[in-house]
């Protein structure tokens, strides 16, 4: 690799590596293993490769970016990229050329086949009573003895019908009420919200009405479109958070809003932005379920959105800066209702949002949400659950107490993103699942939307390009079972593999997963030391905070652990006990539970009465802050070694040499 | 006058005559007697005198106009009128020309003068207990150990300053809580919303906060800025009600809206217009007297507005075509809160605009705010309130019960429109004040806008335009106080004036008023056989409605009646009761009370109880339909004699001939 080649990192995947000046942008991608779409083969007609080329200097990269080092533009390019986005700094990957240092920003409609983003909805047990409810009513008529306005008509069908009183109406109802008895014939359907105000009127018996709950990640949005009378999800919808341009995690976010005076604004309009494709996308998903062309976007009558405090001040476009500093006090607690159009978001004009109220400055509604679905305050047992997401949050407690904290680092990006060499999200082509026979050291391994391993596949078939979360924590685990690595993490030199080999230009021993015959990007896709290191530390992260958190309460274990998140949800709870990500536990009693701060937020968007709940929750939840107790790092040390140093795993008898369980 | 020559009327005064072909509108106005700003001499320089041109046929009128009609356009036009305002008909009155016929309307903004609509703020009894509050409070700092979020310390605060719980916070008071907090260095005045809704936060303790109070009228818009701590009228801002330009009364109004699609959008948007620069001018005279720049359109927290049943309709976008047709049933009846901002309304983002109770589907608001101040539900007397304005509403009642009506026709424009030759608004010029000696039949007169009467002045000095409406019911009742007209309204032809005089044209008799060297138009300013035949008309239908609703309730005469409105402000009482227009009262217990209705508003805006009150009120008026009662037409005709063919008005001793009062 020659010095005087342009350096190229792709986001949000994180991927950089030099090529040949002169290269296209797509050549660039493809040689760094980064999906872009292509429909034409990259001949300026198809424009399905607009990618953005950011300007600046990039310090976390080391290196700057500007748009003159993507080359001269091409004419072709003008169909496709209007001058507004021109100047914003799109081009299409097939046109634009290295010439420079340069990063760029792939935007999702660009990126190859969607993202699984595992955060389908789980069945859960919800009491459906949601804050807008409907009455079909039928109404008198006005008379010239009686000539009674419309609405105090309605008010008295209702009053008598549903024995609703007290209630004001919103002036779009009002605005359509006139036209709304005249086609119903006198008879309609009143939404009323929260028993108080009349939001929508719509002629005729409307049986069904929609809310919309959305989980909103530092990474993810996912969003469910729910039933508001049966609670049934309609369609799920999920996309990337397009702030994520602006900055990996919640810190380099705020750090944009601390550099950049429209920075809020940006960020804000980024993330509502999201939320409405997010609402298209549900929208346009429910006819399938429901036929007859589906719903409307004005047909969501209500939203509950939960996410991270930083999320939830940019969601409002409230300052985040003070959640980045001493006293780190968050501008609001607890949970909120304002207006959806308010806010920006494309739903009925009259539809409130509910956000899910923040435990504390780290702590936000999404923590809330996952404690709504798994209820700690109603058990009493002491469970420990692990939300693994962008950021990890974690809870401790029982019906007596609760204690949450966040991980000191951010553990999915730590797992997936730049640090390691051949980390992607669990996309199509993604190694999922790795397994090594503890024998032959025979390597199998599975990927994202291909169900059939490598072992039963002709491997061709296999086009792997990456490998995501799950597949690097498993293949560790694998590591270290099969005698690979050993505890500190180091490979054995002398074990006997024709994987493991010296990566002379990187200076360090590589293991490798896929044979370039086998992938997509004509490389093999390896995992080197030092993305063993990277997951040494996050796991590490993770177990010190779980450790700390028990200190806390004076226990030796938790009962249960329950690992939440998108992230969570892929991995194999065995796989990151045998790397020492968990306290000891019974392993019959460590399971994945899926996204479950979007269940929470579907349970508030559906039971009124959990909005209520979830600021008790929030509230009786202590936050303590893990990197002030006076061992953490120390502690964080001990845990760099897998499992762990001197913590004993008797749990993981018959997984692991008993040595390695420090009994 | 020869046919060929097009006819010109000038809208919103009615005027209305032909002039030469060629003429410039300008030329044309000042040949009417219309008032346009002509600040260069009509010179196509100071751009003020421009006008609307408007296109289509008016029916009522008789005459097609069309934009072509007002000649090619000049270069020089295009310095003041942008192309959209081309568009849309704009041009100099200076440089068009008559060259076929026109209707023209002549913006306020053109008019030479304001018009001084006596709308000024009674001195009210009011408790100040306003909507929105203020409190100021110093809030605890957060610390590492108690990291409280910003709004739950504010919560606080609250709570131990002034023991208000339970709020919620509007999203814009929340954007703002951040930065006022470090600003006010932990000290702030936060306005709450009826004890629920925290809608502003300013840094610092904020001693005032202000609301404004506007009387939606039909013809005019009357605004009061208030100091919501004090009750205070900080500043009062008056304007034409734009929608004049589609209709003078409400029927043509509700016309306009039935033959375009688009009427009811551009009727709202006439009227958030209007209010919208009340609101400006309201601020800008707020400085003379606040001081220090005075307050901005923001400041305003709070808005109650009054209004018929029509005005309340267009106001928020209803449909007002029920309102024309059985059973004539509102959209809405009981007192309404909604968001400024919905309603286009520049005052602060989270304002609430309260609107009155409606009575019925024909008394609206602005009677309910006559009601709230002058209390006949509160009255042992029997009060008959008489609201003259566009329309006339009547209310007769006591603490036992109260009816109200509407009167048979537009009074306002039958007395001051076009219907009258010299008739126009209460602006400088007008005459607003006759009086005829008994022996020398010598009359003498007043303008507005000048203090000394014509008899104390140099005839040069007068500049008469033409006559408001009390100036004709002045001058009717003192030519029947000196036998000038008889008691049928017939000048008597053989009384010895040199003002009576024969118009040849017309084929009637006219009374000379002013001569034409006391004039600003160079014609003498006359009062017609057919003019008093218009007050005689618009005097017996009121009349007519006060004694169906005396008879209604069994009663021979009120104890009281009070004139509202800013007609019945400028109005005398005394010649109203000469010409019959009200039923036989003790004469010093007739009084006008000016704007009551805006009073009302005010009420409604400063004390939040009233607003419970005004419900009340309106519920238990009962609306009673006069013209659907058997004998209406028979008594409209007795009623047309002056004061009354057979009715007898004993408290006119001494002031009329004991013959003409039936006695």
């Amino acid at each position: 690799m020659e010095n005087d080649e342009p350096e190229v990192i792709f986001q949000p995947s994180g991927r950089r590596g030099r090529v040949a000046r002169g290269a296209t942008v797509m050549e660039a991608s493809r040689s760094l293993g980064v999906g872009i779409e292509a429909l034409c083969g990259g001949h300026q007609i198809c424009g399905k490769c607009r990618v953005l080329v950011e300007s600046g200097r990039f310090d976390k990269y080391g290196i700057e970016s500007a748009r003159e080092n993507a080359g001269p533009w091409h004419e072709a390019e003008g169909e496709h990229i209007s001058p507004e986005e021109k100047a914003a700094g799109y081009r299409l990957a097939c046109a634009a050329r290295v010439t420079g240092d340069l990063v760029i920003y792939v935007p999702e409609e660009s990126r190859p086949g969607r993202q699984v983003v595992s955060k389908e909805a789980r069945p859960i047990d919800i009491d459906c009573d949601p804050a807008v409810q409907i009455y079909p009513v039928t109404v008198g008529e006005a008379s010239l003895s009686e000539p009674t306005a419309d609405l105090e008509r309605v008010l008295l069908a209702l009053e008598g019908t549903h024995g609703v009183t007290g209630l004001t109406i919103d002036i779009h109802a009002l605005r359509g009420l006139q036209q709304c008895l005249r086609q119903g014939q006198r008879t309609l359907t009143v939404s009323v919200w929260m028993d108080r105000e009349i939001v929508r009127v719509q002629p005729g018996v409307v049986p069904a009405h929609y809310g919309l709950a959305v989980d909103v990640g530092t990474t993810t949005l996912a969003g469910y479109l729910c039933d508001l009378k049966t609670g049934a999800v309609v369609a799920t919808a999920s996309s990337m958070n397009p702030q994520i341009q602006f900055g990996e995690d919640v810190i380099s976010r705020i750090d944009y809003h601390l550099n950049h005076s429209d920075g809020l604004a940006r960020l804000n309009e980024a993330v509502i932005g999201g939320l409405n494709r997010i609402i298209e996308k549900a929208v346009a998903q429910s006819e399938a379920v429901l036929g007859s062309g589906g719903i409307r976007c004005e047909d969501i009558v209500d939203v509950s959105i939960c996410g991270n405090t930083t999320m939830h001040h940019l969601l409002l476009g409230l300052d985040p800066e003070p959640l980045g500093a001493i006293p780190f006090a968050p501008a609001n607690q607890a949970g909120l209702c304002t207006r959806a159009r308010e806010m920006g978001l494309r739903v009925h004009p009259t539809a409130r949002v509910y956000l899910l109220p923040n435990e504390s400055g780290f702590v936000g509604g999404d923590n809330v949400g996952v404690m709504l679905v798994e209820e700690p305050h109603n058990s009493p047992d002491t469970v420990l659950i692990v939300d693994i997401g962008t950021n990890g949050e974690l809870v401790l407690g029982n019906h007596d107490r609760r204690i949450c904290s966040t991980c000191s680092c951010a553990t999915g990006p730590a797992l997936e993103g730049a640090q390691i060499e051949f980390g992607m999200r669990a996309a199509p082509g993604a190694i999922e699942r790795v397994q090594v026979a503890a024998d032959s050291l025979a390597v199998d391994y599975k990927v994202v939307g291909r169900d059939k391993w490598r072992s039963q596949s002709n491997p061709e078939e296999m086009m792997a390009k990456g490998i995501c979360g799950s597949g690097i924590v498993d293949a560790v685990a694998a590591f270290l079972k099969a005698g690979i690595v050993d505890r500190t993490g180091a490979f054995v030199p002398d074990i006997q593999t024709g994987r493991l080999r010296q990566n002379e230009e990187a200076g360090m021993l590589e293991f490798v997963v896929a044979r370039s015959e086998e992938t997509a990007i004509g490389r093999d896709v390896t995992i080197s030391q030092a993305d063993i290191r990277q997951v040494q530390l996050a796991k590490a992260a993770i177990y010190t905070g779980c450790k700390l958190m028990l200190q806390r309460t004076n226990l030796e274990r938790p009962d249960r652990i329950q690992i939440a998140g998108a992230f969570g949800n892929h991995l194999d709870p065995l796989a990151a006990m045998v790397l020492g990500m968990f306290p000891d536990c019974p392993l019959d009693r460590v399971s994945a539970i899926g996204n479950a701060a979007g269940d929470g937020c579907r349970i508030a968007l559906l039971d009124r009465k959990k909005r209520v709940e979830a600021d008790r929750i929030a509230r009786s939840v202590e936050y303590v802050e893990l990197t002030l107790m006076e061992d953490f790092q120390e502690q964080l040390i001990e845990a760099i070694h897998m499992p762990h140093m001197s913590d004993p795993f008797p749990h993981l008898a018959g997984i692991l040499p008993a040595d390695a369980r420090n009994e």
